[in-house]
């Protein structure tokens, strides 16, 4: 049985811990620390039955029952903790990105190599069960060699304007999941990515220095395309969908609905709308990542996801940023790391 | 080239005047007849260069450069022109059903016995692209043996209680071609029916003795079971859909509409609705029967609809009605013919 | 916090001790029950924090700690230890059927009405998220008035002959759930019954005198008519839908798949099969039924689904098998209860 | 009764002889003139009626009789033909493109100025059904503000390495029609065009400096994104779909099959590919396009594709392969005319 820290009790901290207990097995929590720790919070894990409850996550480094952490605390500080936990000889969960900064990425890969511990990235989505469908279709050669990849994904409801500014932006915030997406779906890197992005949904976005609306190409190392389109709202909902295209054929997934009810009337055929909300969506990936790691740590074998696979959708993101920016196509190889 | 009279230029009669002229190739209409011949009638027949123009359907039957008739004429008077067709040494393509009166159908199969020419029966559906693939992945072996046949028939809108009053009865006038397709799509007879009916769309339809909702159910031959459902108002159009499935799967078709298009918005997923009418949703199996009668004449073969074809729904109709009279399953042998 | 017993460690027993165990909020397994308890059984329970095991479901009845049991137990005992259950005071889900024998479910009623418990009948289908769709479609009046049912149920293969001979014919122990699904679907009772079956699966099953192929028909109270079409052997997986059709539309629902990819080659557009095993296909239905019993105590509310519930399918059942004895269609109101 | 001339007895002359004898009211097809006119061609062409033959088209533009021609000859002499014909006062269908050299158009566009005829453009696809629910959405209104375009469009098979040669490219050769319906499904008109493209279809098709493969964005007029992805071969078939995205919502067409069969076995559940040939796919949308032809010349309206809807995706075909040769984005205005 796996001990098992959390760090963060936000949505995503408070999602980990509730499948960690419930889902993942070999593997419990026996710890949570946010340092805006509340009643509310500590009556939560209480009942889900943690038993350290800290508003330090370095009691959780400090205490030597703990294998594993899964750092869920806010952007700019999991990369620090990442190396402090590293150091501190426990297995790392790292929620994306692992940093906007390229140079505290290559500090987490630097402290990485002098240590045995495990260390995974949580893009969620590749254990989504429709998109491990078409990574599946494709690795088993059903669509032949890659030529063309799709991936739309468009957010229900643009995030407030104080949180499109804080964000990084819309690449490293919300694209870097797809850009993610790309490199799963095809097992290969990005060589040159061209951006065309605006501010349709928001003016007020265009005005902190941001789009919500953007079409990416992207050159494969594989010799295939890749095409992102991204918006930060769809009235109908949250729009997550892929297609690879090869020499043999296609292999497509479109959204999950709540049930597969089609009403028919003299206004027209009407089915439902995609589940609205990512948690909704994609509950059942967060379980099984978190599984994944914890097996990798029983096994001693590779993390599904790892640190090369954190550092590559930042450098697609900046890349996409420069290109934005310079209205040009942008190599990965310009972006310094 | 075939020389074809048309007997009745009332809408269906229509419909086959203009699919021969121009979609039935080796044929040609040389003359139409209908004793209610008006100007309008009279100028569209001349407008796609019918050259001979009566109202008098014996002036078709008597001339002599007319090689077949399509017998489009009210259904009563569907057997007795057909018996003096034939004598006149007419191919005959008669409109369904031949007749509402078993005795009369007789008369014509004695006639025909008698006879050389083509008896074909207007069971249009057949003919139809979905349920031609139907009968062709059951033909192919694609469902295995059939064990369950499914056929949904509901029309947009019920008829006017003038025209229920003579029609005959639901099953004699809409569910005639669910028994032909049941029988067409797997080729085998019915030996008993259940059939239950109510008027739930419009009580005006009981009070003239007739019903407009139905569940009828079908032993085959063949060992396998079938069922019609039947409305006549489906409020979001013309439904026609069937099932067969069997010990190897099954083989479904849906309904066809005017485009693919979906539209997504805060309101739902909303795609089109059937194609409402019979005309739209069939206008392509109307030319594909009568291309096939033309063919069995020139090549003397086999026409793909026969009498046999012609006499069963009806029989099954029969029994149906009486099924729902007395509330009991009814064997076809119980239908004296 | 509700303290449950489960009497009954099978299949069945297992899946909704675990889903009490990590989904049902408040209410946790406090003890199981089998006569041929093992090593294995118990060790699952063990690791799933039950700590009273017992080979006597009479421990469970007996210990004042525990509000409300499980009736997990072969279905020839479901009514006599309903029975005790309720002299015993605890509250009472049962498995279906209670009994297949009419007079037993007399006894549980008779019991029942000189107590305070709630009883609840384990018809789980009802909280499936497709039927629920289906379900709160026509109780909005999306479809006006009911005029027409359609339920599909086959199962993926037919049980092994030994289970056949046992299982009180395919009716009462396949049907029955399909029985149930027309009345939750449309609120209504059934009235009359005419049932077609045979063995097309399998001949061994005719030879020990049951079926695994039927279409039922029934007449509803409220007028509307309903059919049932079924196989112990769908060739693509458990096929299990259903259609609503009345004045304004109609509502249906489709199987649900592991995921939504279609895979688009040479070979045709191919899509996923069903989920194959009613677990799978399921279990968010278990969950759902327990955690509404445990909320019907908590709040003192009327259970989801009553004894009469549980009753009338029992009823359907047997008047289908009459109907299919006697080839005649059978009131309800024959069925002496 | 208009008469009209078709110019150039090829397939797609032939297409819209038949087309115009058959569907088109109003017109009818005087004379035909290819200077390859076989016997078989001719007895096709007598065959539909056609009383004048020839080997010339000059018979026909000298013919009084004749109102209008269509201009199905090789691409490379639509222009000069088109400003023939207009100079001898017939209305023009021209098959598209126009030119593949832009200085021709613009001498088609003087010559116009000084002249009355209607001057129609052979973009088809604007006529088919799928393509035209998509655009009656977006101008109702029902998608709201367009944000993002996605235009699929995959041959099922890549042409002839000879016919690749003198195609012009794939972008003039095949895109066109995609850079067409794009403006139609907007309304609005390219600003700047990005393409990557490559040939991993068939590598002799890059040897003769052509791509098989491309994924082109576009920036419009309006500030909205589109986006074309391009195959010269999709193994399933004729790959022909259009989503259009904005504030509301969003309108998608996928691909019409020969039936709506789907057909469910141990194997998945399969429906039927696209339809494969562009003849079989896009034939009602011929007949169309030349009867609107026909109508805006009867009524002397605004013909439905203007010269400027001949020359924008010449404009951006350019722009396009500019980008491509240069990688990177090129705008219209680079473009010069």
């Amino acid at each position: 049985m796996l001990n098992v820290g959390i760090i963060g009790a936000g949505r995503i901290g408070k999602v980990h811990a509730e499948s960690i207990t419930y889902h993942v097995k070999g593997a419990a929590v026996a710890a949570i620390a946010d340092p805006y720790m509340n009643d509310e919070t500590k009556k939560w894990a209480e009942g889900i039955g943690i038993s350290k409850i800290s508003t330090n996550y370095k009691d959780i480094l400090e205490d030597k029952a703990i294998d594993a952490v899964l750092i869920c605390s806010s952007t700019d500080t999991h990369a620090d903790i990442s190396i402090e936990a590293i150091k501190a000889g426990k297995h790392v969960f790292c929620e994306k990105p692992i940093s906007q900064d390229l140079g505290k990425i290559k500090e987490v890969m630097e402290t990485l190599k002098t240590s045995n511990v495990k260390f995974q990235v949580g893009f969620n989505r590749r254990f989504d069960h429709n998109f491990e469908a078409v990574r599946k279709a494709v690795a088993d050669g059903k669509v032949g060699d890659v030529h063309l990849v799709k991936v739309t994904s468009r957010d229900p409801e643009a995030p407030p304007i104080e949180y499109v500014k804080v964000s990084g932006g819309m690449f490293l915030d919300m694209t870097i999941h797809d850009f993610d997406m790309v490199r799963y779906l095809t097992a290969s890197d990005a060589v040159e990515i061209y951006a065309n992005g605006t501010a349709l949904v928001n003016p007020a976005i265009s005005e902190v220095g941001d789009i919500d609306t953007a079409i990416i190409t992207i050159k494969l190392a594989n010799g295939s395309l890749a095409v992102i389109d991204n918006s930060r709202q769809a009235a109908y909902g949250y729009d997550q969908r892929a297609e690879v295209f090869g020499s043999k054929g296609q292999v497509a997934v479109t959204n999950d609905t709540a049930s597969t009810a089609v009403i028919s009337t003299a206004d027209g055929i009407n089915g439902e709308k995609p589940l609205y909300f990512f948690l909704e969506r994609y509950m059942a990936s967060f379980s099984k990542e978190v599984s994944l790691f914890v097996d990798a740590i029983a096994n001693d074998t590779e993390v599904p996801v790892n640190i090369n696979d954190g550092l590559q959708p930042v450098l697609m993101a900046k890349a996409a940023k420069k290109s934005l920016d310079e209205n040009r196509p942008v190599a990965l190889s310009e972006i310094t790391f």
